[in-house]
């Protein structure tokens, strides 16, 4: 049996989930009102923020949460599982409240991305696919947005799909790398999906199709005089590849009045190569010729090369961004923050660790960021229990969690909360922005941010501070608990 | 618009096989039949060999080929295609032949694990997908061999859903991981579709769940007593995880007389934690408590503190197997390496590089093992021309296709044709094994190989040669586009 069909994702979870969901069912909880909390520990790459994505593959898989006929027959040979339960799973449907940041935000360590409020068993059962989805685009829109960075403004194509992790790797990558700030994809289908505008002219099959190199450009310059990018280095690139492309551009294109065309390189090396290439463009009169270059490539080789004068316009970027080559884990976890009680109450819950970097932030949160009025720039952001406010009329002290002596006042900010309502008693209650309202977002996003927090490397850490009152619920209940 | 619905997959492809297809189709090469080959150029992690993984999903692709009425809508839109190509594609379907390694098969750099044989447009269309499908599959089972190699008979679980790269990446990767020789995954659906055996059994968040870590364990216990792994963490592993699972297993399962149990480390140093519950473990008498970790586990890791005397049963390994962390691309590219005339006769094609390593080896080619019939241990691969025999009664000389001075004899052999036919005129006329086949074929494929060649790091290089006539024809072509 293949994924190629109508699937329902529902089953798409770790085992546990449904035998905790059984056990909460049998155990009373099955009414329990819990908050979690997703969030990450760290950025990949050692970089200084992240890009928040995969929110709107949430949403469907929320609308559409079920289970069939055939995965409670499943469930039911598996012998572990109450047949009370089994029934209650008939009209499983998702009740609660989802509040997430809207996709492109940029995020850092420990703010909740997403903050679930629902009974126990529901909260689980999407905790599998809430983070797949969240883990897999954030990391591909984080890592396309390094890339497109160090590319400074050409442009920046995704050419990975073949070497993706699965089909939905390829499609929702293209989607997250679009996000990102990738200009478009090799990959059509993630066009007709979601929008994501794909390119592409050739591959050495058709050069090496024809009696000669010549023959095929002419012929490609023929079929497709407006976009003619001719592959070059099939053979040699600057003995063969440019002087034929040259030619065909001046039998085909030229007599057309077409000045718009393009080399691309997919092997050598390309700070030597598109030097001399566009030297060779340049003699022949083809200043206008853009050069394209594409072999693993990342935002170190990209930068590098353009450091030493590399003639490149366009990027085509592949395996390393598609699967986030460096570090393609986004560490994302899901954890039990707080329960509330039948008259109301909430109870916060904390998760020790012996690695300290796994002790959560516990309780029901609220997120803000503050924005400087005078630049426009992001100064802090900052958690605080649901039932505070922040008032950006007055001046605001904040700390560091970590060494409180650490502390100093923002003035003449705004205080912005991060999360939008995307769920409320099961209903959706957001409106999905398109995804190039997605992408606009994300660039206005980046754009909030100092230099120093975007260097690639050793980056400036951006302050994520918790209010008093949410220091003071972390450490008590950890104290309480270590003692 | 999401991907969780019945999608036509043959839109998965690179626009440029669509520029190409039209291209082949207004240039008199629609019927030209073309041969290509998907090989490999090295083996990721600096590892011996690989394993071949992901046929099955490409047979599924192949017998569903077909563009829809939205497809070719979604094509004219682009008005770069003619209109009597996108009236061809509306009958299109795949009518070549494909050869293929059985999934599960060891292999290594160079050889064609898929070759196809089709009229251009085809051969052409499905690339991508061929690529993506055994890139992905090939990758992780690549990677599971590896971990559960370190292992060393212990019980591996693939555990990553959650930081895999998109739905496809959790359910296909658990299928990929349990050929590679995982025992199971955590991923439910997996289970469902493949057959994977699924399992899990508890979260943090029940630990939390409860008022004590006592409670929820007791609780669990009475829930699943065949059944009853503990997760020890949540507050502190020594001090109150441990000793609250020996009191849960006395309370609840030493009187129903049941001593099959486990607890789960999923933080802190493995190597001293498990060797201390262990003992805490046996002198309360649960000798047959198993002990499981599960915290960024590789081989690598595993390998090491199994040498530090950690006493662990059972490896879940998440992230690092799921995204094969350390090396998350295998590098498959899929060449035109022939093209066949009207008369039957066939021209071998070559690519030249830049780079060295991507020259391709040209031609329609068989693929050897020789297996010892002494040792059963495979003794070398061997490429030759289609229409070349290897008779293992005779004795053959081998040599290095690099340093061909570097020659052998090898007898007393038998020699494996590898690939088997697939498809044949557009039929499906294989027989695909099951998941179990599949798996257990995998682990009789390692076998046969020496265990210089399984090192980790710095393998023995197992040889693959090409036959005389092949090399002759290889470099002849090279001298020839390069003078």
């Amino acid at each position: 049996m293949d994924t190629n069909q109508k699937l329902n994702l529902t089953m798409l979870c770790d085992f546990y989930e449904l035998t905790m969901a059984n056990g909460y069912f049998a155990n009373g909880y099955r009414d329990r009102i819990t908050y979690f909390d997703l969030f990450f520990r760290r950025c990949p790459d050692g970089g200084g923020f992240c890009i928040a994505a995969g929110l709107e593959q949430i949403v469907s898989y929320i609308r559409d949460l079920h289970f069939t006929e055939e995965d409670i027959e499943y469930l039911r040979g598996r012998e572990m599982f109450t047949e009370d339960f089994l029934e209650y799973l008939k009209d499983f449907k998702f009740t609660g409240d989802i509040w997430a940041v809207p996709e492109g935000t940029v995020v850092f360590p420990q703010e909740p991305l997403v903050t679930v409020r629902a009974p126990a068993i529901e909260a689980q059962l999407i905790e599998t696919y809430l983070l797949l989805c969240i883990n897999h685009q954030s990391l591909i829109a984080t890592k396309a947005n390094r890339i497109v960075r160090a590319a400074e403004g050409r442009t920046v194509l995704e050419f990975g799909s073949r070497r993706a992790q699965g089909p939905d790797a390829a499609m929702l990558g293209a989607r997250a790398a679009y996000i990102g700030g990738c200009h478009g994809t090799a990959c059509t289908i993630s066009d007709q999906l979601f929008g994501v505008r794909a390119g592409g002219t050739m591959a050495h099959a058709w050069v090496q199709m024809f009696d000669t190199e010549l023959e095929a450009f002419t012929a490609y310059c023929k079929m497709y005089p407006n976009n003619a990018t001719l592959l070059v280095d099939t053979y040699n690139t600057l003995k063969s590849g440019v002087p034929n492309a040259i030619k065909a551009f001046n039998e085909v294109l030229k007599p057309l009045g077409i000045t718009k065309c393009g080399i691309r390189l997919d092997s050598g090396d390309m700070a030597y190569l598109t030097r001399k290439a566009r030297q060779m463009l340049d003699e022949a009169g083809w200043e206008t010729c853009q050069i394209s270059v594409s072999n693993s490539l990342d935002e170190h080789i990209i930068r590098d090369v353009l450091r030493q004068g590399a003639k490149i316009d366009l990027f085509g970027v592949g395996e390393r961004l598609i699967t986030a080559k460096s570090e393609p884990v986004f560490g994302g976890v899901y954890k039990l923050v707080a329960v509330e009680h039948a008259d109301g109450s909430i109870t916060p819950k904390i998760k020790i660790s012996e690695n300290v970097g796994k002790i959560t932030t516990p309780h029901y949160k609220k997120l803000y960021r503050f924005i400087g009025k005078d630049t426009g720039k992001a100064i802090a952001d900052y958690m605080c229990v649901h039932d505070e406010m922040v008032d950006d009329s007055q001046d605001i002290e904040i700390f560091d969690p970590e060494a409180t002596w650490k502390r100093r006042t923002v003035y003449n900010y705004t205080a912005k909360e991060l999360q939008v309502p995307v769920f409320k008693n099961g209903e959706l209650v957001y409106e999905l922005p398109t995804l190039e309202e997605i992408r606009t977002y994300c660039a206005q996003q980046v754009d909030t941010l100092w230099d120093e927090i975007k260097r690639f490397d050793n980056p400036q850490t951006y302050y994520v501070d918790l209010s008093q009152k949410l220091w003071d619920i972390k450490y008590g209940l950890l104290k309480n608990k270590t003692e």
